[in-house]
């Protein structure tokens, strides 16, 4: 079964092609935007989901304080669009970097990361060449065993290493807690407000992350915002960790039955070069919309294995079906566009104009 | 430890970079080509691994029998820039591509597959809309249950049926063969070729595919042609199935370490939208040159977890490191260029010129 919209896509784009829902775009935007609001709580949308200005500046218009990006590439991207008040959460190392950094200066208030003190001796360079103060967050790890310093004391003493050098400017505490997490967090915050306040400093910034963590938002005493990425078009991951309907999930990969040469399986032209290998933790690479009993095995690089086994309709071979990825925020970085539709209509394209932004 | 062409590649590109050595992708394109020629098979080079005009070129001069890509996409890219003899080696489907392929054979001599007649009833308006003959190969499941038909029967049935359409042209055989299943391969194709043969048809292609068959090649008894795609770059796979050491691995991730925040352990700059989730089947996503016993554990999108409880040395916060990546083809099509290096010396970049042709 073909979709009338799926055999317009098909026919005007070709597949695999992703399709975001407009009016879901903005109840998604809408409907975070108003549980931070009721929280106390500033939304910083991480845009590493969407990669795209014009998405950036809709988070923005419903009432987002600035915006998230992971890498200075993407930071480029969306200062060069005309979008201010940028945070990058992420250490950033090397000279060209630096350079780099200090002319986005230039064009955009941008707040950086850090969580060792080589960070900090890269980042003095940077206001020397800027002209401008360089506000820098402290990353804390509080339990991801990711990025961020371990311990209370470690982040108040690189909040006093860092606030010592003319032209770095402490601007506060970066957290991504884990779900359950969020006791430990307040904790870690407790101990290193009480420090930093001891020698001067007070923070501006208290970040949180994860759309995962929807449920947990406001109960950090201290926090000032959250930085909400997949929410704009979630996925199947959010929809299993409960922050998220099916028809919350904005975005689809459509994608064409190329075989069927066997009565229990078949071939998508979606391999892991579209959907990608990144599972989420989920069994199976997303949902089929039109075949929810199916199971899409695994990939070879543009070959989706479809397993039937357990299907009562089975699709036919010419069949353009619609996904729902396990990870939407990997699968949008695989494209250089995606096409918007609102309901049934096919509105136009937008670039994903940060994808590949490595660096 | 940063060796000196890294810390060079760091300054002038920033991190993390995908770097290729010229001289051994030279190598690799003449061990192949040679091993080829020993065994009477020709190889036409899958492009999907480097996506580049000029290494298709490179691969030409030294002797393929033009290439293969997977995606028409890949195809407009590689015949705009001037290479001819391309095997499309993928079930096309839908009006938008019949077009797009009817265009293509304007300005370059395409071979494409089918393993089913819904394919085909799409092909048939081809030549009417290109005044060409169009080249049809049948392909032929031999194991790995992806695209083929499952039996001779199949195949003969579909190769008189093709041909029986004015424009299509039935032109042999396309097999993927595991490493394993050579014999069965044979005794496919000996009753595909006998029942062809019966209803007058002769395949001028019979081709194999797949890097890690290079022991195999010239097993094939009426083989014509193999496609090796990885060999240019080989990758953690390729060393592990035995067809290639380290030192034939010319591509490299250059990755900074950009936090130790833990002893044990580290985070690289080159997560899952860098290195991809894809493993290949192997432990870890990579190896690192420098740490060989450090383990990269798992990603984030922009973070890679650095596992280094057995490491005896362990980088610090700015090292640049060199990981070999366990599957090339897929890191390739994560970004818009590779660095071109001949040792220490740093010549240029190069386009990933048919990155992101999903369609």
């Amino acid at each position: 079964m073909t979709t009338p919209l799926a055999a317009k896509i098909a026919r005007e784009y070709g597949t695999p092609c992703a399709v975001i829902d407009m009016d879901k775009v903005e109840r998604n935007i809408a409907r975070i935007q108003a549980a931070c609001d009721a929280a106390g709580v500033a939304n910083r949308p991480h845009i590493k989901t969407h990669k795209n200005p014009m998405l950036a500046r809709m988070q923005i218009a419903a009432g987002a304080r600035g915006i998230t990006c992971q890498k200075l590439g993407e930071a480029e991207i969306m200062a060069d669009a005309g979008i201010d008040n940028i945070l990058i959460s992420y250490n950033l190392l090397g000279d060209e970097k630096m350079a780099r950094l200090a002319a986005l200066q230039a064009r955009a208030n941008v707040t950086v990361t850090v969580d060792n003190l080589t960070v900090v001796d890269g980042l003095i360079k940077v206001p020397q060449m800027s002209g401008r103060d360089l506000p820098v967050v402290v990353e804390c790890d509080t339990g991801r065993k990711r990025a961020g310093v371990e311990t209370p004391a470690e982040a108040i003493e690189l909040a006093r290493e860092l606030s010592a050098w003319p032209g770095l400017k402490f601007a506060g505490f970066l957290m991504y807690p884990t779900e359950t997490g969020w006791p430990e967090a307040q904790r870690f915050f407790d101990e290193a407000l009480a420090g930093v306040r001891a020698v001067g400093l007070e923070p501006e910034i208290v970040s949180t992350g994860g759309t995962p963590n929807l449920r947990n938002i406001g109960k950090l005493k201290g926090g000032t915002e959250h930085r909400f990425g997949t929410y704009i078009y979630n996925d199947r991951m959010q929809v299993a960790a409960g922050v998220a309907t099916w028809d919350d999930c904005a975005l689809n990969i459509y994608s064409t039955v190329v075989s069927r040469a066997g009565p229990e399986r078949g071939i998508l032209d979606a391999g892991s070069k579209t959907l990608t290998t990144d599972t989420g933790g989920l069994d199976g690479h997303g949902l089929i919309l039109e075949h929810p009993e199916a199971k899409i095995a695994k990939f070879a690089e543009e070959h989706g294995f479809l397993d039937l086994a357990r299907s009562n309709t089975r699709p036919n071979v010419g069949d353009v079906v619609r996904i729902v990825p396990n990870h939407v925020c990997v699968v949008v970085n695989m494209m250089d566009e995606v096409v918007m539709v609102r309901g049934d209509e096919i509105i136009g394209t937008l670039p994903v104009a940060a994808r590949g932004k490595l660096r």
